[in-house]
């Protein structure tokens, strides 16, 4: 069989159409067999080419349901090694996740198929939860280098890049479970920003409108409120200004 | 063989004997011969038991290196359960991390060769990861719950436990890579008080020291000062006082 040299991970813009077919192959089998019953010979006899193709583009069964996400971790790497260091980590990695929205928003339908089917096979489940933990680890290795001056900087790296993780799965998930209704982009961008109005380090943090200003605010509070409500009333304080 | 009839979940305080041999004998040939050059067959043989007491307290190969996590999880679900409704909900679930963390100190020669073991087996690793979300997502659930009223609860909900999870994992892990030198409780309480001061709802979140006054707090800020700055400020003035 005199198959085209098509390259599964230096495809630039688009998926090769071999491995498009594969991956719609794969998905219209796991639908209506189910993942565990569907073996790697079957999805390349519905897609018509040869088993060493599957291989070539995916080490596994698995990975053709993820078929995105190597390209998405390796922009996500990059983006964030091309900083000139100067820029806010946590709106640097915020940034950074919503790669991985924009790669699930790409492909709407696609991207719902998929969450419907991982959510019914186990095995697919705990494969999602390592590409996750990849994604993580990605965020906070950036973060580690950043705060490395501090002296809990890698407690605030992890547990920065586990909420920022948190939050984007929060909103795409939710957003995957409805049928892809509404805008994830407006939805994500109040997720993050929660995130970054806790843990942010720079003058990013501040309300839009208030960062013109170097005014003044002066709050007063009882020595017993919670550190939230504090927040809250300073946030709400900037906005008003 | 006629074996005693232990039960392997309902063991309350300790471990039965049969069920620790078991463990005693997995870990010996696990760092003897690799964890993936092991069979349970091999297990069973050196712990001197029968097969079918293997499958009698763990599901598989993989489950006899975490045998102590589906007690924990049971432990945690309850004690989240417990509760009347009142506790401020962020320190409720760094308590309930806490669980976990104890697990690890009760047994802290066990746990750092655990340690050692996951680091080196990829199918330990996802194994673990696996277990890891469930503890999230059980505390996800409880913040869920308390935050129903919320109109971002469960984004918030999913972001704390993400965050406590990320800061127990911190200092467990670094820990154990320490050979368990070092006293964890009081690491444990500084990385999960970070938590707490960014994200808890109640009054414990000022320090101690302060809990007991009434006077107030004057903070004057730049409009531009970053929110993190602000919170800084606000914590060393209430140690202060």
């Amino acid at each position: 069989m005199n198959e085209p040299q098509e390259n599964g991970t230096a495809a630039g813009g688009g998926r090769p159409p071999m491995r498009d077919a594969l991956i719609t192959a794969a998905f219209e089998l796991f639908l209506e067999r189910g993942f565990e019953h569907t073996t790697v010979e079957d999805i390349v006899r519905l897609a018509g080419v040869g088993r060493r193709s599957f291989f070539r583009y995916f080490p596994s069964k698995e990975d053709v349901v993820f078929p995105d996400h190597e390209r998405c971790l390796a922009d996500m790497t990059e983006f964030l090694e091309s900083g000139d260091g100067e820029e806010e980590p946590v709106a640097r990695v915020c940034d950074a996740a919503r790669l991985v929205m924009r790669m699930y928003a790409a492909d709407p339908a696609f991207s719902v198929r998929r969450y419907q089917l991982t959510r019914s096979v186990s095995g697919l489940r705990s494969h999602e939860l390592a590409v996750v933990w990849r994604y993580e680890r990605t965020l906070a290795g950036y973060l580690r280098r950043r705060l490395h001056h501090w002296s809990d900087g890698t407690l605030r790296a992890d547990v920065v890049a586990a909420s920022v993780v948190a939050a984007h799965n929060n909103v795409l998930r939710s957003w995957l479970r409805s049928g892809a209704e509404g805008d994830v982009t407006e939805q994500m961008d109040h997720a993050l920003q929660l995130v970054c109005a806790s843990w942010g380090l720079g003058a990013e943090n501040v309300s839009a409108d208030a960062a013109g200003g170097d005014d003044v605010v002066v709050l007063v509070a009882k020595r017993r409120t919670p550190m939230w409500r504090v927040v809250r009333e300073i946030e709400s304080t900037l906005e008003e200004g």
